[in-house]
């Protein structure tokens, strides 16, 4: 198959914010092409949009609907492959169900789901069809995380015993009314869903920490706080949680936290070491020890990983960020896409993306820690 | 009174660690001498320990009662004028209230007693005999933790909303057995009281908390944990803490961190602003803002306030540390003490020690969050 | 015109690095395509990257000047509109020659040429054909550089004193012998010129810093050294640099800084205040000042400049790298070329990139400093 | 013998800085106590230091001349025991001379003289009295800059190639004019000497760097600049040096670096490793390979060398700084003078504190520079 993969987009119009970093993250590798796309409830918006981006008006569409229906009268090789869902998140549900109906792959922004009950169902769903799932907690998309992961399933730290996440944003410090865009739905439980900070980042913290040390929590005790009156979701909280095997998490998530910009870090001890990595400086990860000095572990560097490896692309000393772990995610997703297409397995590395499980974990843990900071009860087992 | 203020110290006999460090914070500033002391429950390193500190035979006394006892006969100017004791927690309570009781001054480690029932009891000594009382929480005597606290009360960072206080050490990661003489005891229930990681270096967090912001705490939810086998005690734990007004908390303290040395830090958010200090480098303060960059505050720079200015002692640039905020207590004591002594009232910055109080809550806030921890209640009122 | 920019490549087949980048970076932002390329000296290698990269077979080219000569045959549309090449550096002069005599737009890899000689002549063919050429000095990509550029210029710091640029690599401190591609032409005389380590780093820092400051270099005192024996070309350098209007520069590069991935970074005094910038944490900059806190200014927060805005693509906190930076060249030069395909004036901030201007003044640093290490006479005039 | 050893002091009168710091690096260990002083050329201030100092009034003297020769009249166990010398510049040679002629032990703050002519002679005064001599070379106090030395001692590094060493400081960016006391004569060629900056901090770096390699300089290429109108001394400079064996170093100095306070680093690379050392964040070297991640190096771990050991006081993350790497300048010396006095040979790590042979090398350096810079001759041997 001698051609780019072919994207469809729903969401992302002109005035959003993570669409053009989804598209952005689809181009870089220049694996995939964006080939059709309805790009916001407003038409004009949608048709503007479409023809900045070298669309031709008749792959602009007016509502996903209309989208997934006409492309999936296409040919092959003309339609698009997978469509990648970029909305609110009362808008995630739907179009994935119509497009996995109507048998395409599916790329869908985080939290999966408004609700729990959504997130079963749209699981359901993707196992029934088979089609490719990605759902875009971009942070595993690092390659120090990657490396992270390995480290600690290898046993360089030993016994996971304790977890710190930290996930502090300030941008909500002050309630931002309807001149935010990506504030006004995040803060408004009938398009954000049961959690604000909680499931817009701290899904993230809590994905991280599993997908690092590939443990599941078991147990949590949370507190959800909301400090901007009026404001109807949690914009803090902090959770402390029980991992099977005995190890400890502690997770905190913050909006609220004046002067911060993106700074989610997490810091993992084991029986014999210790990691540290935070988000913001992401192309160095610390090895901490008892017995020898700590290092530097540093993305690109020649004695990382193979799997590090392969989610990087200039040398060491040329920093990697945010978009490229992004990319990563489509990258693989396209990767594994292509040998589907091409009746081959994927490489394992090529399926090294967030599915839809991780998507129901994380609603999982939404609905667990809302009812668990609403209870007086001190520890609420994960709710399924 | 044109003489150094006379100290005698109990404990820190060869061998011990924490008794050097009381010796050296003592002498920085050329403000105290030692005169006597009774170093080790064995007369034989205490004759060792007081030769090597060039005292006299006669001024190296084989138990604290001797000492106090002694020393009271003494004349003015000849015998010590304060005490300090620098041993296990079991063995703070008696000979600070003997001392108290025979007319000496007082300076002690943390945590202050070795349980609330001897908190109280000190207390009420205290303030019956009108001595003065040191503390030895040393975080606060860093200039940048002054300064922080300053930052806080003029209101520069609005209202306080949220706090993240995490202090991970590594060096418990395993069995010390009896090795390690600082770490036996610590570990040992005997000695050390009701917790060992949270009595330890808990109510150092604790504290430093508390004198940023000026917050009291008022209800917890904690769970401790052990991790290393056969351990009687805590060796990790977090608490969400609730402060009068609505802020809320977050304590982490572990000594199974592997790999990390004494990493305590602090952040704060308020409405307007956020600050962020680690005490392993404690000359950098970063103060955060939504609106303006993010700006490093440094130690002894020309426009930090005169409360920090009086607790530093070199340029900017001329890094302070650990053994200098130990001596900012030891010289702010010694100030108060000669103000007293020359019966005049001492200055307030010279007063900016840890007391009593701080000692007591501390012990509140052990005895609250072991209970805590042991309940299926989630939130616990501070026990008083 | 409602299409992408259109792109044909000279080098970059599989096996080298930079070509690599050079099509990521301009894939990132959407705005080009890569339409064909004449990827290596080898056919065979040329083919295999071109159906890698999908492109027909009739777009993948034997030679450079094949392909230069038919594509200007193709229609408006069809065609390339730009030329990209990423050879070595003594293949850096002819095609860009030949592609700018056929009507092509250029963009060339840095040092723009061989020899100080051919920079002239290329010069000169630039401007005989008024064609727009572009030159990848990726550092000055970065919003902080640009930031920093801005801070200068509006004389945030005051007159500027002082300069130390300094860029310490690792990764020719042994004999690299033939085993590594990109090493091993950068080390040879007849393919890389008459610098190593200061042609193919040096330059980069001298850019950087005139880039920022607005300062022309007038004199250097330069030596240039050679540690790994049997080496040919410098792979270590100081350069002591004097700048119209006084003021004083300090330039020092190494590819034998062992354990140094790619540490490039700058300091600039002037009368008022300093900056400080490190490329391996490119999104912070640091201003400092005599009478107030050091500043930390960061990418895409509020309060940037619209010239660094303009530069970045996703909020404060979500790092952005060297792809990023070396994007924004490709950005910037395809909306310019967009432009004046439209036949409209490009926007100043369209023009920032590296031209040919800038090409030559690091030819003639090249044939200044190499000149000046080989004499006893302190100071040397740069040599036009 | 037990008493401590016993000091007394010319100049640090009140107002002055380094005399202050003198004193607290003194205090700090407990073996050295402050017996007498002439602190200032004022005898009111010198008596009112004294005085602050707990002194009796005949231990504090009008002149230097008049202590040293009270002073040898004085019984064994009373008289001072050696002289702390901490006045400027050209106030070093003579109290040094007669003290030492006097039979006291010698303890001078850096650069070591006036001029190089006196720097000879105190180097010949010394070695005929056989006096122990000191000199405050700070930085060389550190821990981690003694693990340095050992690491490259034992060939960690291999073989070196390359040194950078820059200091740059910005508190003479304006003209101080006469009110500020520290900066007055150091910008005055009548009490400071041939250079300013070089001679106040230039001799700091060149001292570190020979320090931690063990390589003598052989040749220098300097450039001596002077920013603020009317000064009359250099405040900013750079040397190319040339080592015995090969390896090149780059030494910057400046005190006009707008913003910066005290930012001292080295960074030196091998044919195997390099190393990196910032004195603002001094318990903390890293380490650089090219063939494994980096190592963070800190002060007090476990692993640390003996000799770091040595010169360290608290536990790893309990940060030393300026006045511990001072005081260990003055512990290692009263080690020494301890033995000495008890006719014991001193340990080696006693002696390892700078010298006179350091003090002469200083002095070699400025008269080198100094002349470099006048010179159109490129390299210049140094002056002997």
């Amino acid at each position: 198959m001698r051609r780019k993969i072919r994207m469809g987009m729903v969401g992302g119009g002109n005035g959003s914010f993570i669409g053009s970093v989804h598209r952005i993250a689809a181009n870089l590798d220049g694996q995939i092409e964006l080939v059709c796309g309805c790009f916001s409830s407003s038409y004009e918006n949608a048709l503007a949009t479409g023809r900045e981006l070298f669309l031709p008006d008749d792959r602009i569409y007016a509502t996903y609907t209309e989208m997934i229906e006409k492309e999936a009268l296409l040919p092959d090789g003309e339609r698009m492959d997978f469509i990648s869902i970029v909305t609110p998140n009362h808008v995630h549900f739907e179009p994935s169900v119509l497009a996995l109906e109507k048998g395409f792959h599916v790329m869908l922004d985080k939290p999966m789901t408004f609700s729990l009950d959504e997130a079963h169902k749209l699981c359901d769903k993707v196992k029934e069809t088979g089609s490719l799932f990605g759902l875009t907690h971009t942070y595993t998309g690092y390659p120090m995380v990657k490396e992270a992961r390995l480290r600690v399933e290898r046993g360089d730290l030993g016994k996971i015993r304790r977890i710190y996440v930290v996930y502090p944003q300030g941008w909500l410090s002050e309630d931002v009314g309807n001149s935010n865009k990506q504030a006004s739905w995040r803060v408004d439980p009938k398009r954000s869903g049961k959690a604000g900070c909680m499931g817009d980042i701290g899904t993230h913290a809590y994905n991280l920490a599993e997908y690092i040390t590939g443990l599941q929590a078991t147990e949590v005790c949370a507190e959800l706080n909301t400090f901007v009156p009026n404001r109807l979701l949690d914009d803090d909280g902090v959770v402390m949680i029980r991992y099977e095997g005995g190890a400890r998490g502690m997770l905190a998530a913050s909006q609220i936290a004046a002067g911060e910009e993106n700074e989610l870090s997490i810091r993992i001890y084991g029986e014999k070491g210790g990691l540290e990595w935070h988000q913001e400086e992401p192309n160095t990860m610390i090895l901490k020890w008892n017995d020898k000095p700590k290092e530097i572990i540093r993305t690109s560097t020649g004695w990382m990983s193979s799997t590090a490896a392969h989610n990087s692309r200039v040398p060491g000393g040329h920093p990697e960020g945010y978009i490229e772990a992004f990319a990563n995610i489509y990258r693989n997703f396209a990767l594994a896409l292509r040998c589907i297409l091409n009746g081959e397995k994927p490489k394992p590395e090529y399926l090294d993306f967030p599915g839809v499980e991780d998507g129901l974990k994380g609603m999982q843990f939404i609905e667990t820690i809302v009812a668990s900071s609403a209870s007086d009860t001190k520890w609420m087992k994960i709710i399924k």
